[in-house]
Order: C-alpha cells, then structure tokens, then sequence
C-alpha cells in the first residue's frame, strides 16, 4: 500500500526516534556521562527539544549559521558547542551575537584561530569559552600531541575576551584508549599549569556505547545515534528497526527483469558510501542492490527476477543520515506508523 | 589575496560560462543539431535565458518541480522537455498546469506511465506530447528495443490527450554508434508504422563534440558544459581554464605539516567521485590531494610540505559542477575577475 506522500520523500518516525535517543542517555545517566547531541544528523529544533527534555545538557553544532538557525527555532536551546575553528570577521560577528544570547563555546586547534577570537572579544561584555581540539588518531583537525593542547590552553587563558572551556576531540571508531591516554595527559599538563579543565567532550554514534571505557571524558556527542543508517547497521551497533530515517521513494522504470529504477537519486540518497558497495538497503529486499545513483535515478539490481510493478513505492534505508537531511527542505514525521506532518529542516545547508 | 566572499561558497565565472555556451552552440548549428541544454548543471533561469540567447531552442529539465521553478522564473522560457517517467496525480497535476504555460514535452519508456498521462490528459484542452526512451548501452531507463520502441510510440499515438513526440536517449560515454543504429531501427518502424518521429533527441557533455556522428539525432541536451568539471578535464574535454564553476574555501587548520584542513566538506563538494581519486582539484596545487571529506572538513594532504596557511583562501574545482549546485542556496557570479552579485539558485533541490 502507497503512503499518500509525493516521492521521493524523507521519513523519519518519531517512536524510533525517541526510542533511540532515550536508550543513549539511559547509558550515559548510569556512566555519569553529560549528552551533548550533534545537531547535524537532524538539523531539527524539534529533535533537539526531544534530546534536551530527555536529558541532554545542550547541542552541538558544527558551523556557526547551523547554531543560528537551531537557537532561532527554540528557546529550550540554551547551551551550544560549535567544535569548528571559527574565522574571518563576518562569522565572528554572529558568533558574538549568538554569545549574549546563550551559552557558547568553541574550539580551535591553532593559535591563529585563538588569536582572531580574542581579537574580536577583547571588548565583549561576555567572554566567549574556547575548547582545544586534540587529534586521537581520526587524523582530521586537533593538536597532535597534549603538549601543545596545554600550550594552547595556556593561550586562551590569557587571551583577553575568551575562557579556557576544556577539550574537545572527534575520535576513529574505537579510540577510547586513544582518547583516554591523551586527554589524561593533557588535562594533566593544563592542570600543573594551574589552568582547570571544566569540560572533556568526546563523540561519535558508532563507539557510542564505549563512552564509559575512556572516564577522562565528562560529556559524549553522539549525532546519527538519534536515526541510525546502513552504515551502523552493518557495523552492527544497529538493526533495521533502529533506523528512523528512511527515504520512500516510487518505482518509475522497470526496464529488464533484474533491474528497476527509484525516483530517488544522489540529490535524495547523495553519494557517501562510508566504505559500503551499494547507495542503501530496500527495507524488506535483501536481495536488491542500489548499484547506480544519478541525480535522479536509483537503479536497483537483483540476481533474480525484481518482482517489482511501476508506481510501487519503496522505503530506502540511506548509508548515513546526516548527509541525507541536507537534501530536503522538509522531513515527514510517522508515528504509530502514519504520516502525521511536516517539519521544516531549518538548519538545512547552514555551511557558514 | 582573499576574496570578500565568506566561504565555503560557490562561484561561477560568467565569461567562461559564455565561452563554453558559445562553444558547443558554434559546433551544432555548422552541423545542423538543435540545442536543448539540461538545467541540472546550473539550476539558474538567468543561464537558461544565456542558452537560449546563444542559439538554444528550449531547455531540458528531470523533474516536474524544477521545470516550474525554471518557468517561474524566466518568460523567455517557452519550450520544456522533461526527461523523466512522471507518476502520481500530484505531479500529474502539476505537469497539466505546466502545459498550459509552456510547450511542454516529457517522456516514458513503459505503458504503465503512458496510461496514467493519458488518463489524466484526456480531457486537457491541449495534448501532452510524450517521447519514447530508448536506452542505448547506459541501462538506466529506456526501451530495450528498437520493436518496443515503436510499440510505446503507437500505444502514445492512439491516447487519448497525448501526442507521441518522438525519441529519446541518454547514452554512455562515445555511444554515438549504438544511438544511430538503435534510434535509426526505431524510426523506421514508426514510419512504417505510419507516424512522424518529429524529434529525436540525444545528450551528454562528455561525448557533445561527437553527437554529429549519430546523425539521426535532431537535437542534443548537454548539461554540465556550460559549468565544465574535473570529471570533464579528466576526460580530456576541458581544461582547467573552462571550469566556470569552483568551490571558494578557507584552510581553517594546519594541524601536520602535510595535511590541511579546508571548511569545504560533502555539504558543498557532495561526495559524488565519478570515477575519480579525490573529492577535487585545488587551482594551482597539482601536489594536493583532497583525500577525505566529512560533511563540514575537507582534508587536504600532500607529498611534500603542504605549505598552506590557516585563513587563506582556496577554490576547488569539483568532482561534478551539476551536483554542487544542488547543495547552495545561491551562487556567486564573477566577471572580469571580480565577485558581481549573488544569484538564488531557484531550482535547487527539486526533487519531485
């Protein structure tokens, strides 16, 4: 049976939702760990409420325009992360705005970016709390070693305008180690250079029920864990019924007895793999491969016959989540299994 | 030197887009090809309107909703062929208010979508004109056969509001042979079958220069042409100095002395490889590599010292200029060098 729902379309069900997000904090709560969702898997004010009413102590956004548009969308949201090096003058312009209107913190990983910072709240009313970034092996930004995440610490501390907030680090699947012998070291050091270290924040969905394996941190951000995708179920951290995000989509073509073709494209499903063969996983067709994106094509392939009839539907589980929130300006909400409305994605393609 | 533009941010170098129109225009009208260039690449009535002063005769788009967005914004848009198998009575109804705007044509390669076109059209004051799809070696949609081909175009011909249009393909890279042999076995049986094949219609950037060698082709859509990708300099069709499209970003982290981090992720450059290593090219640095991309960070690592600095400006071309234009909001035009104006890419994102 067709959903009444113009295809291709984003779905995300709000029991699973819920269901997700409680079974986090219900780990972080017995591990005294603080939660401190990722806003970019759902781009939601409304998730964010649901994440905050369920225990989360604030957000954490990735760029500036993004923390704008989810404090804008609520007035529950009171405490924002951003763990970007923000740069140039017209960002640090909203980034001041932002801090008279609630509490913020950043990061950085260098002393040019510490230096714009504090150049640019020399005079504020308000300092601005300013995190170190510490590379635990993802090898993306962060210092490479504690030494210089203390003589970065130092740095802020003495920069007028900013405060020392602690450290941040976005560690590879697995790192808790990792995690836990850096951040020890460095909290170390910036502790006998008689700085405090308030916050150690750490992330990710996949090693998300690890958290407690590295006790250095004091807070966790988990971002997908809300959604789940393809990606975590083939990591195995999730099932297909953990998966609250799905793209329905409509057969439009079914040229040749082993192939059919979805309306939902790259511009819907988008190109990540995250180290997978196929572009997602038609929820009851294991034996369907999504072999080929174009904008607005998905090709499904089968080794057998397709068994599949134009203008049939078809709910797709995408690789990762985040990415495909992006895409669309608005999601379907499904609770108890019916499409019940629409919400804006108001922090959609927020880049700056 | 930095440009007053924040970053990540698109630009789109109108003299190139110029040239590269005026290019492929000058080869099909010495060879008697009628262009219809596909507004996937640029989003943009303003490079519609550029297409079409330059020679076009109308313009393709892939979805009901983009070719709204297209008319919506340029009364110089008079002639649409969408490319796509159109389903539903909400598109259906939409589809009929276009037709009464603009001459309007889609296609269909099953008798599932003609039937739901002709019972929805069968009482329109004016007829929808439908074309066959063929597929000439791409496998994506498309009849097999020149036979079912010609099926289709009676099954349209003999439907009540629908006139059957004539042919179309997207073929694969140098499918010149295969589109004359199959397009020419499928016209002739039309004819003999006792109905006009009024156009015939082919496409694709990569094999343009050769569309004269599929002759019995009357028209052409190219799309990513007017733009240029490094898909397209890796083809051997374009040079950097055609690619009118590049991404502008900022290195935010040097955290080793061969990586660096730049604020331009899949948010902006997709995911989209193409075929590709590396998510792009960054003008003038043949040594760095874009080796990672998560949504908000590039990474950026090189052989030798990268020797970028934090705060410095670069611009990207990337994988595929059509996708990138899906994930902005607007575009930064530049001409003679310099940033002009900013257009609203109105047709980003329409999907239905």
């Amino acid at each position: 049976m067709n959903l009444p729902i113009e295809t291709p379309a984003v779905l995300v069900d709000l029991d699973i939702a819920r269901r997700n997000v409680r079974a986090f904090q219900a780990y972080a709560d017995r591990h005294g760990i603080r939660v401190r969702p990722h806003i970019k898997t759902h781009k939601l004010p409304q998730m964010a409420e649901l994440q905050l009413e369920t225990g989360a102590i604030g957000i954490t956004c990735q760029k500036v325009s993004e923390a704008e548009a989810m404090v804008d969308g609520s007035a529950r949201i009171k405490d924002v992360l951003i763990t970007y090096n923000i740069l140039g003058e017209a960002k640090l312009a909203r980034l001041a705005r932002l801090n008279e209107r609630v509490t913020l913190s950043v990061v950085a990983d260098n002393a040019a970016v510490i230096d714009g910072l504090a150049e640019y709240f020399s005079g504020a009313r308000k300092p601005l709390a300013v995190l170190v970034e510490c590379n635990t092996g993802a090898d993306r930004c962060g210092v490479a070693t504690p030494d210089e995440a203390a003589a970065l610490a130092r740095r802020i501390a003495e920069a007028p305008g900013l405060r020392f907030g602690g450290l941040m680090t976005y560690p590879p699947v697995g790192g808790a180690a990792r995690v836990q012998s850096f951040m020890s070291e460095a909290r170390r050091l910036i502790e006998a250079d008689g700085l405090q270290v308030p916050i150690v924040t750490s992330g990710g969905t996949p090693s998300m029920m690890q958290a407690a394996e590295a006790p250095v941190a004091t807070e966790y951000r988990p971002g997908t864990y809300i959604y789940n995708d393809r990606s975590l179920v083939a990591r195995g951290v999730a099932t297909w019924d953990d998966c609250a995000l799905t793209v329905l989509a409509t057969v439009v073509s079914v040229p040749a007895p082993h192939r059919a073709i979805i309306d939902a494209g790259s511009k819907v499903l988008t190109s990540d793999l995250l180290g997978l063969a196929g572009y997602g996983h038609v929820l009851g067709r294991d034996d369907i491969h999504i072999d080929q994106l174009s904008e607005e094509h998905g090709r499904l392939v089968s080794d057998g016959p397709i068994g599949l009839k134009v203008g049939e539907q078809l709910r797709v589980v995408p690789n990762h989540a985040c990415v495909v929130t992006n895409m669309v300006d608005a999601i379907h909400i499904i609770e108890a299994g019916e499409p019940k409305t629409e919400w804006s994605v108001v922090a959609r393609g927020r880049v700056l």
